[in-house]
């Protein structure tokens, strides 16, 4: 059993160490632990509620503990912190990458972060107070400074010589930096080609100067994006002069795309992409208020519309019946399109330039499910209550509102990014909040006008 | 405004483009395009309607269409296959990866296919033809068949001369792949590692033997899950019996990562992640009908449930006006829950081992969710409609919608898991029609138990 661990799945593993821990099993899960890279340590702590998360932590090795931390998710990460003391935490983050370390230091508070600063040898204090220096989110928050540099003058030869001098790389490097006296970044030597061109030459004649670096300012979003379409590993990080400052490497890339999707996705529903699959219940409770407490008021909201009438529905319990069907329809129609322009945005496709077309087009898909829906949703609704007025009436609400859904799932993305909300997160409650009081007014205020005696 | 166009945007490249094409500057349109890498000018083209991207396309130098193809989404993809004839398309792919063939040739249809294989040369055909007989989406399917192959009991001196004499290294190469005799992978060697070892040592003594290698049959997902996790830039790609087919580099796992998250947020919201930002009208109206199809029946279902109480509804005509709160919360909590479970299952926190606890985490919170909201709404409607009794019913149907809602939010992704349904398509629609179903039913059903006269 004990060989076969890295071969099993997470869950096995989690089967197997919950079965050895709770039959007290300490040093044989230590065992078990020890075969198993950082990263599934990680994995295993974040899929396991708090207690046996403290349990298991207890058991890795020290010398474990600090890879352990950089792959944390942040609200785990927090939760061990919570568990360690200063001295071994100082232990943990020795000779961490520079981001790395920022990242796990971050979840400390205020005292517990001065007293392992307080602690740590000079060198990496520098090194941490520098990288905390820029904002985070940005290119100098997720950089390394572990690059080479060479000088354009010097032959491969030379730095053949030099490499194997050095006897190690610093990690998923695949090209060395050319700088010039000033230290500005003029181009870059992959791997590859000092394995392939002729030794004799010098870095100069053999260095790409066209590849583009990173400003050390840039959105890591923006960074992730050149990363995605120059197929890159790695880039240059540079300040306002060009001179060079670190590098980003393709893994840093991919945690930022993952994260900017988990934040999507996770923002669509009103949470947080933090969030501990397995929080406390009091903590996730807290979470989730806010979103609820917004939509209790977009509900409310709903129901004043349905009010201004509530003459009409007591006199035709019918509309009652009816009347979450239009804007139940305008709702997934606006998300749609919503869904749609959030992508675009994201990718990149929708600017001043087409914002226009995009508008046009969308508009007029939306006139063109109404015409269709209405259509539909009066013979069913004909059909089911045998009265040809409410026919009439609900096809007329049902073209309105998925007329203004279209418009809204294009327009509320395009001024949300005008004022800089994010329309993954608030789009769409906006958005459910427009059809829902737009299909309202629009089915009880026809109804009102043509249907009451 | 020629040599700046690199340095601007999407955007204002397209409207430096567009103004030059409206007024019949078709030169110097082509010389703007030529000055763009290829990935430059898909975005371009992706980033409008389909008359202008004809326009655009047939300004395109000829020698840059293959990689332009490749760059493309599926929907603009087949939008600019279908402008080309076989003669173009043959020249335009040749020499292409195998993988970016078999995606380039997969938007054509059967018989367009078989002309343009038929005039290919016969090893691309060869190479195609196996790269299509993996399974869509799966390792096979991603991988590149250009390995270099290193013999074990070679020195690195002599690997070094091959290198050189060989004078390029395929696209992204970071490891050369280490076989037996029978092509059997045992290990790999690191192009940082030649550059930093004794030359004199074998490539036996200098590679790692540790690295996974990936199956070919692997769904590309899980690849994709392995190099986030190992924080890998390549890794071989092997048989059964694991004989050496080829590789997969990081890029190709970038946009499969991308592809998943945007296959998950368009899903949601019922979207195809494959939809065009500037498809045609009645092409994107047609796409969106199933979504909407789905959600008539799921509002026509409440509607029905609605229908149950007509009579309580002609009595107390309050109870329409607020019959939408109770659904609309229940909607928003069970997407909360619902969010964080399609996330956890995704990054691999969920399982058999643990699923229980999850579910008990999640009800307990909707339970808590339940309490805390049956309050404060009851007191808002109390306050606003000042009957108590309206008060008691909608905190009793509240709490009730909000608990089923937790339950739901995690029991239907891990059923649909199970019924390999994708819960991040499905899922969202499903938990809709459950709060809803669940929320009317006990704020109507228990308003005509205990408010009918």
């Amino acid at each position: 059993m004990l060989d076969n661990l890295v071969n099993l799945s997470t869950h096995e593993r989690l089967v197997e160490v919950n079965k050895a821990l709770s039959s007290g099993m300490f040093v044989h899960v230590r065992r078990m632990l020890q075969q198993l890279p950082p990263e599934d340590i990680a994995l295993l702590l974040e899929s396991c509620p708090h207690a046996e998360r403290k349990n298991i932590w207890q058991l890795t090795d020290s010398e474990q503990q600090g890879e352990i931390l950089e792959e944390l998710n942040e609200d785990a990460r927090d939760s061990i912190l919570a568990l360690m003391d200063t001295e071994n935490l100082v232990a943990a983050t020795e000779g961490m990458d520079t981001d790395d370390l920022a990242y796990v230091l971050s979840g400390l508070n205020d005292s517990a972060y001065q007293e392992v600063l307080a602690q740590m040898d000079a060198q990496d204090r520098h090194r941490l107070e520098q990288a905390l220096g820029y904002p985070e989110d940005t290119a100098g928050s997720v950089m390394n400074t572990d690059t080479i540099t060479l000088r354009p003058d010097v032959t491969i030869d030379v730095v053949l010589r030099y490499l194997r001098l050095k006897g190690e790389l610093p990690e998923a490097t695949d090209a060395l930096y050319v700088v010039n006296k000033h230290d500005k970044l003029i181009g870059e030597v992959a791997l590859a080609t000092l394995l392939t061109v002729d030794t004799a030459s010098t870095v100069m004649d053999v260095m790409d100067n066209t590849r583009k670096s990173i400003p050390v300012a840039m959105a890591e979003i923006e960074v992730a994006k050149i990363f995605e379409r120059r197929d890159l590993i790695s880039a240059p990080v540079v300040d306002q002069n060009d001179r060079l400052l670190g590098r980003i490497t393709i893994d840093d890339v991919v945690d930022i795309i993952r994260e900017d999707a988990d934040h999507k996705m996770m923002g669509m529903a009103g949470m947080d992409d933090d969030e501990d699959t397995f929080a406390p219940i009091l903590k996730s409770t807290k979470r989730r208020t806010i979103w609820l407490t917004v939509n209790l008021g977009a509900a409310l909201l709903a129901s004043s519309v349905s009010n201004m009438f509530e003459a009409t529905l007591s006199e035709i319990a019918t509309l009652a019946v009816l009347m979450t069907i239009v804007p139940s329809m305008g709702g997934i129609a606006g998300n749609q399109t919503l869904a749609l322009v959030i992508r675009g945005m994201a990718v990149g496709h929708i600017g001043d330039s087409n914002a226009r077309t995009l508008i046009m087009k969308e508009a007029a898909i939306g006139l063109l499910n109404g015409l269709i829906w209405a259509l539909l949703v009066a013979v069913a609704v004909v059909i089911w209550k045998g009265d040809v007025n409410i026919g009439y009436v609900i096809a007329g609400a049902m073209f309105i509102n998925l007329s203004v859904a279209g418009l809204a799932g294009v327009c509320i993305p395009l001024i949300m990014n005008k004022l800089k909300i994010d329309p993954a997160l608030a789009g769409g409650m906006a958005l459910t909040t427009v059809t829902d009081v737009v299909g309202l007014f629009s089915f009880l205020g026809m109804a009102t006008i043509f249907l009451r005696a």
